[in-house]
This record gives C-alpha cells, structure tokens and sequence, in this order.
C-alpha cells in the first residue's frame, strides 16, 4: 500500500500506533496540534534540529530507511550530547516522495525509534508532507541540563588539554566502502558508523561529571572543521599531533590499500558523531573506563595560529570538513 | 553570490547576523551545537513541527521567498495558538536547491524573522542543507501554557457550542487567483492569506481567558476535516449550520464568478490558520472586540453522526479539506 492509498491521516495514524506510551513526563504525545511536555524544575532547556536529504545525505541504493531513520535521530542526539545535555523529546518533520510506499515510511519511523529507545528519547509528534522527488527528513530534538551548566563551543582557554572520544575515519571509510561494492565484511564497524552511528550521550553525561571540561562540539563535519569551530568561538589558536590522533584501524587499512593518507581519512571524516573537547588545566583525563578518550593537543593563544605537528613538522591545520555546498 | 560561493558556513554565519540579539530567557542562541533556553517555572512546554515543500506548499513562480518564510513560521505559531499557548523559539532546517542564491536564502530567513518579530517568537538556531531540486523548510516550534491548561482537541461534549474565529475560504481563493493570473485588485485580502496568514496567538490568548474553551484546533487541513478531528478525539457528533459560517467576502464573489459553491470554499479552504474550537454549556460566548467570533453549531452525541444543515436539510459532512497525499 502507498501513502497515496491511505492518504496522508491514514499513513500518521499508523505512524502513531508505531509510537509507544510516552513517558509521565509527557503530558500530550502525538496526535494534536503539539505535544506537551512538563520540564523538570531547576533545568535549561535545549532544542536542535538537523536535517537528512535524499541524494546528499542518503542513497538508498546502498542505505536502508531503517538507518536513515536512526541516522536522523543519531545527529540531533550527538548536538545534545555536544553540550553536555541530557536527550528528551523530538518531533519529525518527514518529506515523502509519491514513489515511497507506506511500508518505506513506517521503517524510517521504525528505525527512529529504535535510536530513540536506545538513547532515552521519546518522539512525541511530527508532520507528513507529499514531496516531488527527494524524501528529507527533519528531527528536532530538547533535552536538558543542570541549569546553566550547558557547555559551548567557545569556553575553551590556553593550556586547555584537546581530547577526542573513540576513533575517527570510519564514518568517511563506511561510505566509500559502500559506495565502491568491495567486499564489506572486513570493514564492518565503519558501514556500522556510516549507517548507524553511535551519539555519544552517555559518554558526554560522564565527561561532564569529571567537572573540567572547558568546551565541546560533536563531530559531524570532521575534526579539522570542528577544531577550527572550538579554536574561532573560543578565541584560541591550537596545536594537534597528528600521531596522537585516534585513526580507526579499519580506516587506516582503506586508506593504506587506496594509497591515500590514514591522517586525512580522521581529520576530514564528517559525520563521526564523536565528542571533540578541551580539558581545563594539564589535569589528567579520566574518563569512565568505557570510554575512550584520546588527548590529541592543546590548546595555545590565538596568535600561534590552528595548526597541526605531523612528523615534527609543525603546519597549518585547514578545515577539511564536509560542506555539503561545496562537494 | 550563489550559496556555492560562500560555503555552507558562509552563508550560516550570514544568516546568524541577521537574527537580533536574543531575549533574556535565551542563554544561547545560534551558533553553538544547540540553543539554550530558561523555562518559566510553573508552566507546560509545547513542541511542534511542520515543513514547507517547493512544489507542494508553494511555488516561486508566484509566491516571493519572503512569504514562504513567513508562512513557514506561520503555520507553526498557529498549532502554539490552537493549545491556548504562547509562541517562544523556533529553530529552522532549510534544504536549498543548488540554483538558490544566497539572496534568495536570505529572502526566506528575513520573511521568518518578520513573522516572528510580529508575534513574539524568536529564532534559535537551524541547520542547512544543500538538496537536490526542490527546497524544504522544516521549523519546529516551542511554546509555553500554564501548567494542566493546554486546549486539547478532545475535550469537547455535547452541548458545547462550537465557533470559528475570523472568515474563511480567503486562503483558496487567494491560491487560485494567484494560479489564475487574472485582475489581483479586488482579492487582496484573500492573496494577503494565502501568501502570509495571520496565526491568532492573540485570539487564542483572549479565548482562553473566557475560562470555557473545551477543545480547539487550527484551521490547516479546512473547517470540514478539523471538525472530524475535534469530534473524533472527543467522541462525539455534531450539527453545524451552514447559514452562520463565515465565508469571506471575497471567497464568495469569487466562487460566485466561477459558478461554485461558496460554501465549499469556506469547508475545504485549507491553510487558513483560523481557530474553531468549542465552548462548554450554553454560556454566551464573550470574544474580546477585535476577535471576530462565529458561533456555527454545536457538538452532539457521538450517535448523532457528524453533519451540516444546508437550507433546511440535514446532510454527513464530509471531510474534504486539503490531503497532500490525494492532490
């Protein structure tokens, strides 16, 4: 059956029933003309959006809606983990194409819940429109945070520690392992954070109770772009050391069998959704045992510049990131 | 300059510029991963979303990216206006064609802003998309109620009076006389809807202070559909008269020179943005003076069916408003 078929009630009703009971902190779930939700007292509120398209941001050809569902949701939770913040309510803004059946549709949402479910975040309404041809998908998301406790782009100062969480490379690896046909088997954990990447929500809500941490971005646009972000807002300059900086193994065995540089591959690799921070003061990082933390550089006065020391060479370091206008 | 020209961030940061300087409640505004805000104790919070699709919402061929702008707002601020609520921080997801202009981005983003200064929200943040031909513009939208007192759709019981706010069928009229090409003069007011509605966050502020409101809805879909929505979330019937529906006085000249129906206009006319809703007992309803208030039926037993009286006879009225799906 089409969304055309049932006609667009017909399609959200469905996607209603998919939805569970809402949490007690959700006075109105799906179903009127906004959800209603009580804040838990003494808290900021933050709100984000982010957007997927079709052609840009996904290919189905090599991408099931079920992962563009959790992908959707993933980037807007890895905005909240960036500031520190606690996950709470999303509404969806969904654009389908007449091409799509409702049977496309009800694996996006389906694939959205389940990132919802796994990171503590409720979908409490959104919209249905008919589109031309490209299908997009718009996730707003609140959460929350001890009040006045958020942490921003530009709280970071010299002498700062820069550290970075897991591994980088294997979002850009997945895409292109995807996009080439290869055998995928061996690079099965970067097709994993290509698809299905993993919002550091957890990771963040520890990092934050060590109490130290000056400023944090997420890394969707590549480490080299965010450092860039971090380094502009904070009015700092930097220096990262390349060989301190986490490449994914199986990152660098792509880039080694494609003659291309493993370094590049973590620098530029957008959509990585991992947690790039700076630590006050030269006190050791110690984060929870579950999360990798790598200490990639530091932070320096504004006049020594954003550059990056690769094989005791010191040079610029320039924002290599995704800029979907420009690819 | 083309969007290409400047680079994504480029033309976020220009954007960025043209956004005020943000209230006090704000703690963050655009820039950072995630705006930040301070709720009121003591009140609920609303959350609310709804797109905008090139091809589907609105054509440029007719319609100037200002309004488009507006209207994306406005839509939204009219969900906040149908819970009794009001308006606080919208964030933006813009999907742009690669033949935009910067200007043309910017056009869209001042219309929103417009229509944000005029009704007391303000724009927090949002993200941009490069899309392949057809733009989208997906807000979301907060807001706030005292707490437990959000108007529902289905608090609505037999007995109720039920009554729309303002004059309806402006919205297609103005569409299709837009379509036409023909003599715009003498439509304004029904072009002026169309192109940038009026949500009435006021009204809905004065109704609510009446104390006996029971449901309420926005008029997105046309009268017809949203009656069906209120009695359905209510469980009950009910009778409307067709004589006390208020057809704009344009709509009617206008479906008179096409041989229609003026009441069709006003029944299906969707994206009209005024409020129906319904009032407890048979107490007089005491609109503030600039709220223009019909009073069109009333709401019945769920047995009784859900029907219309046109000229003495009683007929199901039929949900016919607007389904993108079905166009």
């Amino acid at each position: 059956m089409t969304p055309l078929d049932s006609g667009e009630f017909g399609l959200i009703r469905r996607i209603q029933e998919m939805l569970d009971a809402m949490p007690p902190s959700v006075v109105l779930g799906p179903g009127d003309d906004t959800a209603v939700f009580r804040p838990e007292p003494g808290r900021d509120l933050l709100l984000t959006t982010d957007a997927m398209a079709e052609g840009v941001h996904f290919d189905r050809s090599f991408m099931p809606l079920s992962s563009v569902g959790w992908k959707s949701l993933a980037a807007n939770l890895s905005d909240i983990a960036a500031m520190g913040g606690r996950p709470l309510y999303a509404v969806v803004s969904l654009g389908i194409p007449a091409g799509w059946t409702s049977a496309d549709a009800e694996a996006l949402v389906a694939g959205m819940k389940r990132c919802g479910d796994a990171y503590g975040c409720t979908i409490v309404g959104g919209d249905i429109s008919a589109v031309g041809s490209e299908a997009f998908i718009a996730v707003a998301l609140t959460g929350d945070v001890a009040r006045g406790r958020a942490v921003k782009r530009g709280g970071a100062a010299a002498g700062d520690l820069i550290c970075v969480t897991g591994t980088l490379g294997g979002s850009r690896t997945g895409l292109e392992v995807l996009r080439s046909g290869v055998n995928r088997e061996e690079y099965g954990a970067s097709i994993g954070t290509f698809l299905e990447p993993v919002p550091r929500t957890g990771e963040a809500a520890s990092l934050i109770a060590m109490n130290n941490v000056s400023a944090m971005i997420d890394i969707s646009d590549g480490l080299s772009s965010e450092i860039h972000h971090i380094c502009g807002s904070s009015g700092t300059g930097c220096r990262i050391r390349s060989r301190d900086v986490p490449v994914s193994p199986e990152a660098a065995r792509w880039a080694r069998e494609r003659g291309a540089a493993a370094l590049e591959y973590a620098l530029g690799s957008g959509e990585e959704y991992e947690l790039l921070f700076t630590v006050r003061g030269q006190q050791a990082v110690t984060p929870p045992p579950e999360t990798r933390v790598a200490v990639i550089g530091e932070i320096l006065p504004a006049d020594q510049g954003i550059r990056i020391l690769v094989d005791d060479e010191e040079r610029p370091l320039v924002a290599s990131g995704w800029d979907h206008f420009r690819q």
